[in-house]
């Protein structure tokens, strides 16, 4: 048994969408967060830099005693997961492979929609991770860069989401896809647009919902949960940008009414 | 990236609930089975009797040489797994802990209803396990004694069948329970009884199907998958008990029909 919290980082508020499913299936594990929103979005950007931003918020969790790092962003995986996993001596979780398994284990006819940030497309970490598993699966990527800051400026239920979307997802209109992965945490924010747009026989992937799956087995097979219910986990909230904005988003999301962000200089944020 | 095989033991036809979804999620990682039907049912026998058949089993895998151990049965989880875990270094891997989480994750409402073997209920394994992760939850166990003796004698199917399933699920009429876990590997062949039984409300938890998620998972985890695709995986199945009679089962449910399973003599079997 084990009392320290789970450390989650992303690029903003995507990384919540983690968040919430680890407050229902783990509810007794405290979770600390840290959204780097000074610095969003991350998709648009170099590897090694958006690398070296989740070095400096894996730092930060680490100073307050995680036993288990999420990183809570397709993106940061993409660019950092295996640095981070070589070299920390905690087990470091990224949120390709969970959405990958997922997407395996969803299909019928093999044929698998991504979409992702840029900098996730680019890497074609989604497209790897699949098809490594699967050999006959067939990977379908799509940039969607303008569905984060769409979240992030909280228009995510307005009118122009859901022709950004529509425009978006266009390409997917003369395929087969049964299955659809959210490759991006903040998109789950605009799950009943997508699944909208894509009709209701394509099964959404949720990669942040599903990597708490993989937090929890990995808790299990390491024997690091938490099983110390006298008192209930406080959580904390970091962000780099604005923490008012961030709350409103947060409460909203995670249905936490009195939940307060806190304000976070990073070096260079 | 490792070519070796992975191990699946069980008390009989019950693991291929498990190789199952293996051969679907993970087409590219060879499968060695042995079902030790001679000695089946495990449920009614005492622990440490079912502890020693389970490393009988795992010495014979071992000298398979496997990467991975899972124990596809859920009376041998509830009385091996501990001791295997600690004794052996490749990883192995239980079907409770998977069961449980899945059901963590479907239930809505937090009833959840659990069935399985003798030995499984008596060790209350599923109950400490949901309770450890959610103390809000709230299990109702139920011992199913009636039902391994139904799928090994091929008699799933039969009108038999369905009286004896509702006759012994009837305690969960007047629950209000929205999911239940078939705690026992073998019960997913009696899966369309079962969800007639109790109703198209209530969601079913195959807990050896959740079980490869975890396999894929520790796969990715530990690197330790096989991405070679030059040549088809080339499964090997055993049991102690009458080869043709495990063949009929096998091949009707994991529908290969070529497959011919190898009978295997274990001390004392």
């Amino acid at each position: 048994m084990n009392q320290q919290p789970i450390g989650y980082m992303d690029s903003g508020v995507g990384g919540l969408t983690v968040v919430k499913e680890s407050l229902r299936q783990l509810p007794n594990e405290q979770v600390i967060f840290i959204g780097d929103q000074a610095r969003l979005p991350y998709g648009p950007r170099p590897a090694d830099q958006v690398r070296k931003f989740a070095w400096q918020m894996a730092d930060f969790l680490l100073s307050k005693h995680v036993k288990m790092i999420v990183i809570a962003c397709n993106t940061a995986t993409a660019a950092a997961l295996d640095d981070l996993q070589s070299k920390l001596d905690i087990p470091v979780i990224g949120v390709i492979s969970p959405g990958s398994r997922a997407a395996i284990k969803a299909t019928k006819n093999e044929e698998i929609g991504v979409i992702a940030t840029e900098g996730t497309i680019k890497s074609d970490a989604y497209k790897r991770s699949i098809e490594h598993k699967d050999p006959h699966a067939h990977v379908l990527s799509l940039a969607a860069p303008k569905f984060v800051p769409l979240v992030e400026s909280n228009a995510y239920k307005s009118p122009i989401a859901k022709k950004v979307v529509a425009e978006t997802l266009r390409p997917y209109r003369h395929t087969d896809i049964d299955t659809l992965v959210m490759g991006c945490t903040h998109y789950p924010l605009l799950r009943p647009i997508i699944q909208n747009v894509v009709g209701p026989k394509v099964k959404l992937i949720d990669s942040g919902a599903e990597t708490v799956n993989t937090v929890s087995t990995l808790l299990d097979y390491f024997h690091l949960g938490n099983s110390d219910f006298s008192h209930a986990p406080q959580h904390e909230f970091y962000t780099t940008g604005s923490a008012e904005m961030f709350d409103t988003i947060a409460r909203d999301w995670l249905q936490l009414r009195h939940l307060q962000a806190h304000h976070l200089d990073l070096e260079g944020a």
